[in-house]
């Protein structure tokens, strides 16, 4: 079974912007900074409780956010879900028909190994397994 | 300052069907229907650790849910932060010139009071604050 919600990812235009701004909503700063060059993405974390935000800004037009942003305007881009096993869930998934995005957990930011579920078989969300390395 | 993601919202075209793929994705059924008359919708949720899961289907072409579907289709349709006093964090946003969508705390499902930020002013992201009644 999945666990919290170890965070939630946003899709903005400017990082620097949408840091000031979310500082402002959440009432605490970024605890960091993280480029992920295989994602063509710099994000920034916050803390909210037990859970986390994201911002996400592509570096790329090719960047899977960048794609998002054109097609759908900034917003909640995905949701993902703290697993102890994720190779474990996402054997789980595939037998209950999920489709999974990737084959094998790769390697995300935040030091987690992470797998995505395909919206449409969430209700049109993005889903991603995420298991601490 | 906001806490933790109290819940995330899903915007869903049949409740039945949704609670069925969210059993199978979470791990768990849902622990309690409920309608809100006021806002047109049926909801349904799901704990995830100490977040919930809040799939909502409408009842009613004017709800905002059924807005929301026929121009993006189903998805993440908010996010609710937990706040201890949210005629406190309502007049801390306002203050920093954030936009409410509501003067005063309204009742929402689960025995909240609710209140709404303009998803313009959190980078696409339709934000919630919500209070234990």
């Amino acid at each position: 079974m999945l666990g919290k919600i170890e965070h939630l990812g946003i899709a903005v235009k400017n990082l620097e912007e949408a840091e000031k701004r979310y500082t402002q909503l959440l009432g605490v700063p970024p605890y960091k900074r993280e480029t992920v060059e295989s994602e063509h993405v710099i994000t920034s974390f916050f803390m909210a409780g037990p859970n986390k935000i994201e911002l996400l800004q592509a570096t790329a037009p090719e960047s899977a956010i960048a794609k998002f942003i054109e097609k759908r305007g900034e917003g909640i881009h995905h949701v993902a879900y703290e697993v102890e096993d994720i190779v474990a869930e996402m054997e789980r998934l595939r037998q209950q028909g999920f489709t999974l995005l990737n084959e094998a957990p790769k390697h995300g930011a935040d030091d987690k190994l992470i797998c995505f579920v395909h919206p449409r078989d969430a209700h049109g969300a993005l889903v991603e397994l995420c298991q601490s390395i």
